[in-house]
């Protein structure tokens, strides 16, 4: 059996880290947007061998339990302990893993997903798993509940699936520029002094947008933060401002990575495009993901 | 501006009441399959009047405060005060009205979707009033959080958008088949002695399904809960006896209509088709809907 699961990618603009041990009751508030591209699964699913067998591969290169604790935590408690059989997890990104894309969510979400679909289970108790071992192995804090949510989402209370609260904004039909410049390590960042600052910013970000609740003011917000944080600087702060020249609201930084992001209007496409192009950085313009996450069984070759 | 909203009809398998002087705190436990048809809801808003007037007209039949209670709640709600102008909300459901199609709900939740995208507002604060709207009003007690799920939901914990939790089932692609023969009054249920066995019944149900959380089996434990409720009798009871000799998976009946439903594999399409046109009996087969409720600006004469 195949199964294909659809994870959208998930850029955080503004957050504020909520640690418990309990890992269903850490998590984060803040907000993101959901993107058209992210993270596909498959997972392949053959009985009848000798032995419990789960592999895993990124991009279609195979990768060790070492190199993929997340997905294998999910596997191992979601693969029952009596299966004899192969189950391989191959996992597709359409973004580079470290940049701030929630691949790493993806990859558990969509795993779990998967799994629970050809083993039995339900959505939250898949949702639940990947935020378990997304807290565990320090993937992220907000990235699955965000992706469940889809659309630009605003986490008003932390915590992971059943416990968090999660809220959408309505938005027109924005486009979603992205700007990937290089990875920064999660784990890092939230070790490090700057997460008092992360705190407070963050905090004042969520109160001011919950007043205003609209993406054009998701987008100030997101730059104060990046900027009121410490975290936006150099370079790409000198990219940023120059994107915002032909940019009506204005770009922020992508959370956690070295890259940037914009809400773009129809009329806006071409110019960033140029603009882009002639500084000769890369980047790619998406839509916004509104709906849910995907998982489905799947037939090679095309649909039945 | 012309705002419209889409939510999908939502018809209960089986179900717990849970009460509360809080109406967000108030919800239900239970099932419920979420339809590809169901209530639309067009807010034409023009300012520029001298006072501020809300109107509202169902299946193109304008009707007054008294006949629809709930949406001049949410409505009131919504128009700010100081707006001068007509808001005109005009409803439209794809099924009728009493039947158990959770319309009142479709008409609350879609009223307040599309007036908060045109005044302000977000997803939740929108799906907390119309919940609200609905417990007040006696409407319902699930459906708005049943309708923002989507698919085939289970209600883990009881309560309006934020507090309660709702879980979902993985299916393939079956059909719903719908026969809607006449009205329920939900508060007369509600208010009567079945309420004890309904509890009963539901919580049976609820514990069962989530040890085996699969579609196939909530139609048995929705016919259960059915017959042991004592809600499910007479013609209804035969006429469900008639169906299932040409389906795989057991009819139950729409809580609370006076009406019958079953999942339907590809291959049943036409035997099932066939039974109930011999037997004159009303009927609709639509598919599942598993995507959010819909709402956005509307441009007359087609998409722009």
């Amino acid at each position: 059996m195949l199964v294909r699961a659809f994870i959208p990618a998930h850029i955080t603009a503004f957050f504020v880290p909520r640690f418990h041990d309990d890992p269903l009751k850490a998590g984060s508030l803040g907000a993101g947007i959901n993107l058209d591209k992210g993270t596909n699964v498959f997972a392949s699913i053959e009985g009848g061998t000798l032995e419990r067998h789960i592999h895993a591969a990124f991009n279609g290169e195979p990768v060790g339990k070492r190199d993929a604790e997340i997905t294998y935590y999910v596997a191992e408690n979601l693969v029952p302990e009596d299966f004899l059989g192969e189950v391989e997890i191959w996992q597709y990104f359409d973004f580079p893993n470290g940049h701030g894309f929630g691949n790493s969510a993806g990859g558990a979400l969509g795993t779990a997903l998967a799994l629970s679909y050809a083993f039995g289970g339900t959505w939250l108790s898949a949702a639940k798993l990947a935020h378990e071992a997304e807290v565990i192995h320090k993937g992220g804090l907000g990235d699955v509940v965000g992706q469940l949510a889809g659309g630009i989402e605003v986490r008003v209370k932390a915590g992971g699936p059943g416990i968090g609260v999660v809220d959408n904004l309505f938005f027109e039909d924005y486009r979603v520029l992205v700007v990937p410049l290089g990875p920064l390590h999660t784990r890092e960042v939230l070790d490090g002094d700057v997460v008092k600052a992360i705190e407070v910013e963050g905090s004042k970000a969520l109160d001011a947008l919950l007043k205003d609740p609209r993406p054009e003011r998701m987008m100030v917000l997101a730059r104060s933060f990046a900027e009121g944080t410490g975290l936006l600087t150099g370079d790409l702060m000198e990219l940023a401002r120059e994107i915002d020249k032909v940019l009506k609201n204005p770009s922020s930084m992508i959370m956690l990575g070295k890259g940037l992001f914009a809400l773009l209007r129809k009329n806006e496409v071409d110019d960033v495009k140029s603009l882009l192009a002639d500084l000769g950085v890369p980047y790619d313009i998406t839509g916004i993901h509104w709906e849910r996450p995907k998982v489905g069984r799947w037939f090679e070759g095309g649909s039945e």
